[in-house]
C-alpha cells in the first residue's frame, strides 16, 4: 500500500474503504522493511499499534480516526518508555500522556511509537539516518519524527523546537513542518528545555494534514486551508545571517521569491532593525541561562550519564550572568513587537528553513540558526519541500506568519506549496 | 528550640554552634507536636530527613546549608511522592526531582517533606488548617507550605502560582510570600497548569531568608538584602477590584499608605487605564484555554478520579475560543506594557494581597483575584504581614516591583517591614 496522508486515510476509514488496521499494518511493514537503515524509531510494539488500530476501527469518529502517529521520544507516553535519548531515562515509563499524546488519543489517532530524538533534544544525535541518504544526517533534534514522516512510515509526526528542531530536520528529510505561534500548543508531558522559546511542532507530507493535526492538538475543529486565497503581500527576510546560507540555498531563495512573484505575489524585501543584527545571541543568553538550571536533577544525581556534548552546554550557558538573561528576555519582547511591525505590510516573510542541504556524517544535525531567530521571536514557521540542492538532498523555504494568525500562515503555505 | 530563620541557622551550622541534625530534629519535633491540628504535611519521612541532615553537616558550605524546606506536592522529588492531592497520582515517585528541588539540594539543604496542595493546585481543598485558628482555611494551593512556614515547622517553604497560591495562603497564615519575576526560576518538574502564568514562589519568616532563598533557586550568589535604601516612591494601586476588599484589608491599605508615608516615602495613588478594567477575565481566558488541555491525559483515562471542582474549572476553560484566547494574550502582552509604564514614576505598587482575612470552613481556599491580576503580568510581588483583621487573623499587604528587578523590590519590601 502506498503512503497516504492522514486527511486521505480519515476519510478513506470513515468510508469504510479502509480500515486503520490495514494502514497501521501496511505502516508496520514498511518500517520493517526501511527501518534497518533509517532508524527513525526507538521504541516500537506492533502488537499495541494494530490494538489501537483495531479500538479505532471499532470506535466512531475523531479527527484523527485511525491514523498513525510518531511521537519525539522526549514526549511522554503513559504506555510506553520516554528515554530522551539518555542512558538517564532509558526504558522508564511515565505516568501518563504529554497532553498533545492525549488529545491524539481523543481524536482516535493510533500512538505508533516513540521516535529518535537527539539527547535530551540537545546536540548529542541518535542513530537515525536521512531518508534520501544514509550517509547523511536527518537533522535534529526532532530527527526520527522527520525521518519517518519522509520516508512514509507513518502520515504524521510530533517534534518540539527549542532552537532549529522542528523546522531544520523537516527541511532536511523533505517533509513540511509546522512550529505553531509560542503558546498555542499545550506543553505538558514534554521535558522542558526552555520555557521562554520551547514548542511543539508537527509534521506532514501536506498542508491538509498540518491542519488536521493541528485541529485535534488544538482540540479544535479544523480550519481547513483556504483554498480560494489571493496571491500573498511577501517579504524576502534574508536575515543577518544570509551570508552563511549555501550558495543553492541563496538561490532556491532567490528563484523562489521570482517564482511567487510571477504568480502574483507582491515580493518585497524586510530587513531586521540593526539593534536586531545579533538577535541570536539573545536566544544563546536565554536557552542557556535556563537550561543549565533546568537540568539541575541530571548534573547533580547523573552527571556522568550526560553525554560530553550536553555536559559542555550546559556549562557555557552557566556562566550567562542573570543580568544577561534578563537583557535577553528584554530585548526578545522589542524583537517580537518589531516582527509584528514587519506585517503592517506584508502577509508572509520568505526565508531559509536552513544553511543548506542536511551534513554529511551522523554526528552533526546542522546548523539551526535559521530557526532559532523564529523560536525566540515566537513566530509561526512552516518549511516547505523546494526542490534539491547540490548533493541531492531536499532543500526547504521558510514561511514566517504573524503571531496568534496561524491559520492564515497554513493557507499561505498552501498558496506557496501549490506553485512551488 | 525556638524556630529560628535559614539565614540564622547557616550561620550557626557554618560557626559550629547548630547541626543541621539538631535543627531538622527539632523542626520534626515541632511538627510531631502541632500537625495533628495544621495537617501541613502530606509525606514525611523523619530518617530520610535526618540522614540528609547528617550529610549536610558532614558537607562543607552550600547556601542552605543544613536548612529543612517545605516543598509542595505538586513539585517532583525523586526519594519521595509527588501525589498533586489526587487519587491519580497518590503515592507515585517521579524519576528526578524538579529543578528547583535539586538546586536545594546541590546548596546542601534538607528536603524535609511533601505540603498538602490543593488538588492540582486548583480549588478542591486539602485538609491543612490555618495555624492561626483551624476552623479556617489556611488559603491555596500552596496550603501546607504555608500553614508548615508560619507554624515553625521550617524555616522555608515552596509554593507555586497560577491565580493566587503563593500570596494569597502566606498572607493568610501571617508569613511572606515572594512570587518572583515569570521567567525567571525553573519550573521543571513542576506540574504545569498554565504555562503562561505558572510561577514557582518561596515563603519564608524574614526578608533576608527570601534574599538567601531566592539565591540557591537561582544557582547564584544571593544579592542581600540593601539596609541602606533611600525611601521609596510608592504607588497605591487600589485595583479595579477594590470594592470587594474587606473594610478591614481597606482600612489596613490606606493606614499603611499613611504610616509608610510618615515615615519618607512618597506615596501617590496609580490607577490601570479602563482598557484594563476586566483584565482579569483575560487571566481567566488563559488558565481556562490552557488548562483543560493541559489536563487532557487525566480527563480521557481518569475523569472519574477527577474532583467535581476541578472538572467544573476545567469545562469552562474548554468553552474558552482560541479566538478569546488569543485576544486574551495580546491584552495581556499591552497589560505588562502598561504596568511597567507605571514604574516610570514609583519604585513600587502597594496592593492588597488578598480581600482579608482566611476564610472560615476548610472547603474554600480563598479569593486569588488581587494576585491573579499580577500573575498575569508577571511582575515580582511580596506579600508582608501586616496586623491582623477583625477575626484576629492575619492581613497582608502585597508589593509589586518591576518585572526583572526583583532584587529591588525584595530590598523595599525589606524597607517597608521594617516600618510596619
Amino acid at each position: 500500500m502506498k503512503p497516504i496522508s492522514a486527511t486521505e486515510a480519515v476519510a478513506a476509514i470513515e468510508a469504510g474503504t479502509l480500515t486503520s488496521e490495514a494502514l497501521v499494518r501496511s505502516c508496520l511493514e514498511r518500517i520493517a522493511e526501511r527501518d534497518p537503515v533509517v532508524k527513525a524509531w526507538v521504541y516500537l510494539h506492533p502488537e499495541n499499534a494494530v490494538k489501537q488500530a483495531k479500538a479505532a476501527d471499532a470506535a466512531k469518529g475523531g479527527l484523527l480516526r485511525g491514523v498513525p502517529i510518531a511521537v519525539k521520544d522526549i514526549i511522554d507516553t503513559y504506555d510506553m518508555p520516554t528515554g530522551h535519548n539518555s542512558p538517564i531515562f532509558e526504558g522508564k515509563v511515565p505516568f501518563g500522556d504529554a497532553a498533545c499524546v492525549a488529545l491524539c488519543r481523543t481524536a482516535n489517532a493510533v500512538i505508533m511509537g516513540k521516535t529518535v530524538t537527539t539527547e535530551f533534544a540537545n546536540r548529542h544525535a541518535g542513530p537515525t539516518t536521512n531518508p534520501h541518504n544514509p550517509s547523511h544526517s536527518p537533522g535534529g533534534s526532532s530527527s526520527g519524527s522527520a525521518a519517518a514522516v519522509a520516508d512514509g512510515h507513518v502520515p504524521l509526526g510530533f517534534g518540539t523546537q527549542t532552537g532549529g528542531s522542528v523546522i531544520r530536520p523537516a527541511a532536511y528529510c523533505g517533509v513540511i513542518g509546522y512550529k505553531p505561534t509560542y503558546g498555542d500548543f499545550s506543553r505538558v508531558g514534554i521535558k522542558m528545555q526552555c520555557h521562554s522559546v520551547d514548542t511543539l511542532g508537527l509534521m506532514a507530507r501536506t498542508m491538509p494534514d498540518i491542519a488536521l493535526f493541528r485541529g485535534a492538538v488544538l482540540k479544535l475543529p479544523p480550519v481547513p486551508i483556504n483554498q480560494d486565497l489571493a496571491a500573498p503581500r511577501i517579504g524576502f527576510c534574508r536575515t543577518p545571517i544570509w551570508g552563511d546560507a549555501s550558495a543553492d540555498t541563496q538561490a532556491l531563495l532567490e528563484a523562489t521569491a521570482k517564482k511567487l512573484s510571477a504568480k502574483g505575489a507582491s515580493v518585497v524585501d524586510v530587513e531586521f532593525a540593526p539593534e536586531f543584527a545579533d538577535i541570536l545571541a539573545d536566544h544563546g543568553a536565554i536557552t542557556g541561562f535556563e537550561s543549565f538550571r533546568n537540568y539541575a536533577d541530571e548534573r547533580l544525581r547523573n552527571p556522568g550519564k550526560l553525554s560530553p556534548e550536553i555536559t559542555a552546554v550546559l556549562k557555557r550557558g552557566g556562566a550567562v550572568t542573570l543580568e544577561r538573561y534578563v537583557a535577553a528576555q528584554r530585548k526578545s519582547v522589542a524583537f517580537k513587537a518589531h516582527i509584528d511591525s514587519m506585517f503592517d505590510n506584508v502577509d508572509v516573510l520568505l526565508t531559509p528553513s536552513a544553511p543548506g542541504e542536511a551534513p554529511e556524517g551522523l554526528l552533526e544535525t546542522g546548523d539551526p540558526r535559521f530557526n532559532s531567530i523564529w523560536t525566540l521571536s515566537g513566530n509561526p514557521c512552516v518549511t516547505l519541500p523546494a526542490g534539491t540542492g547540490a548533493k541531492g538532498l531536499p532543500l526547504g523555504v521558510q514561511l514566517v506568519g504573524l503571531r496568534h494568525d496561524d491559520e492564515r500562515i497554513l493557507s499561505i503555505a498552501a498558496w506557496v506549496a501549490a506553485r512551488l
